[in-house]
């Protein structure tokens, strides 16, 4: 297949996006932003042996993941996902059927965002590498930073934490033809697009997407809006079936363990209420976790668990305060 | 270095671009599209030992030349670049300097061009692989398309063809530290970016970049108005130190020779004049090559050379009428 017939067979017939002027086929894409909105717009790269193995993903999930890994950025900006675009090194060694599994998984889930893809590149390699940049839109000056909690607000979490990663766990006991949840989550992970919309009338509240685990994320928000982040770890939203391993595994799967692309968030306690209505008109599990506080000297993340307070590190490492 | 030194090394202190409401340091960017201004956005990966080789291309080099591929996507399009975001594959044998030279090429350029870094990502792998997506604006409606030629338009190249494919010959045979102004065009093109913007006015103009060799660029423009252009090789804006190779090699250089990023467009012959004084205002180079002819059967390209009329392939292969 040359260069022209494989951009024919990876071509949208129509596009979702009426914004849209030129999508594939000239040297650039051209779209015409809506008055009124900004854009949003972030790139996320995949390389196979670091990010994932075809022991644990097919192609298919590999294009369905990097795109999620994508959208769940947009979902942390607050905005509507509108297109995007797509770079991939192929070795010489994958058929032509694994690359076209690759761009069905990308294209079946921007379908279930109304997402188009307007352009790209595909080359040859020695080790496959994906490029994702994507595009979204969020009503003018309703971007959602890392920056915008404050003192007294509620911290929150969508869905369940260590999904992902417990059933990355689970594919390399098992092997990833087992048909079992945590794998399909963690092969296929649910950006929180609709939560993140519904979310939009809201003057102030701060997201940010659980990509690296919570620890992390808890403490980009920490240090970029200057406060602290307590966190109540008896109130973190984790499965039974994790919760039935040891407090070593359950807490490196539940604070550091990636790709959950769950939603951690904090809003004033007044607007609480309108976050539980947006999840519940979205179908979205959204669970309090802790508070913000006023940041005693460097922003950081404590972890209260039995009594004890402990200062929870990027990694996930805890220390006694 | 970890992550976020890094992060902190590459950021701009402030941004040229006024439409730029958050760069580096969230899930996402937000840029605030100006009214009246529709958007171009292209993504261009390069892979070591596919696009370039370290014998020939310094990392600072490899830097300013990705980035001049994908401006010159924006230079086709006629419009004004603005952002641009890089994904790197970085192998663990390259050094911390080697990868900071690379973003310098591109900060280099960008400067040129009054862009702004707006994020990305850096993740480790076996093969060196960048992909910049790039991101500018054009007013409403006059994005320059390959589906613009009409039946009478004069083709024009700007600057000369064939000096990357000769600096690249030159570099093989001498090695790269050689000063030489052929080397020079291949390691640090420099994309038409203020001739494509003066040309804004113009109500119709082809444009298409030049990249892989006329013969590609000039069928691509063909098929997609559905019209045949006629080149005449004589008129060619070829420099003599190619032409005193042999034929063969003159023509492998000229026609197929690719990353020149040089512009090819047509327009009508009422507007010629206003193409060279686009020309002389921006200091560049035009030449009229040839006409758009109309399509007899196929959209193709003849190249007149010596009362012959040969069709010219998009490989640059060129075989009797």
């Amino acid at each position: 297949m040359d260069e022209f017939s494989f951009i024919d067979s990876i071509m949208q017939k129509y596009y979702r996006q009426s914004s849209i002027i030129k999508g594939i086929g000239d040297d650039a894409a051209v779209v015409r932003p809506v008055n009124g909105f900004d854009m949003i717009t972030a790139s996320d790269t995949m390389v196979e042996d670091i990010h994932f193995r075809l022991a644990t993903m097919t192609p298919y999930h590999i294009g369905y993941r990097v795109l999620a890994a994508n959208i769940s950025d947009l979902a942390a900006m607050g905005c509507d996902p509108a297109y995007y675009m797509v770079s991939i090194v192929i070795p010489k060694d994958w058929s032509k059927q694994q690359l076209q599994e690759i761009y069905a998984g990308m294209q079946d889930h921007a379908r279930e965002h109304q997402m188009d893809l307007i352009g790209g590149d595909t080359v040859s390699g020695h080790q496959f590498v994906v490029t994702v940049t994507v595009y979204g839109y969020v009503p003018k000056g309703y971007a959602r930073y890392r920056s915008q909690a404050r003192e007294g607000d509620y911290v929150f979490a969508t869905g369940y934490l260590g999904d992902s990663a417990y059933g990355l766990h689970l594919l390399l006991e098992r092997g990833k033809s087992t048909d079992n949840p945590f794998i399909k989550r963690h092969q296929m992970p649910q950006p929180r697009v609709p939560f993140a919309q519904a979310l939009q009338p809201l003057k102030r509240v701060c997201l940010n997407d659980i990509s690296d685990g919570i620890a992390s994320e808890a403490n980009e928000i920490a240090q970029a809006s200057g406060i602290d982040i307590e966190i109540n770890f008896g109130d973190l939203p984790v499965r039974p079936e994790i919760k039935d391993h040891t407090l070593k595994d359950h807490k490196k799967w539940v604070l550091s363990g990636g790709e959950d692309f769950e939603l951690l968030g904090t809003v004033s306690e007044d607007d609480w209420p309108r976050i539980q209505a947006a999840a519940e008109q979205t179908n979205t599990k959204v669970t309090k976790i802790g508070t913000v506080k006023p940041s005693t000297e460097n922003p950081c993340v404590i972890l209260c668990s039995d009594g004890r307070r402990e200062k929870l590190s990027k990694s996930g490492y805890v220390h006694l305060q």
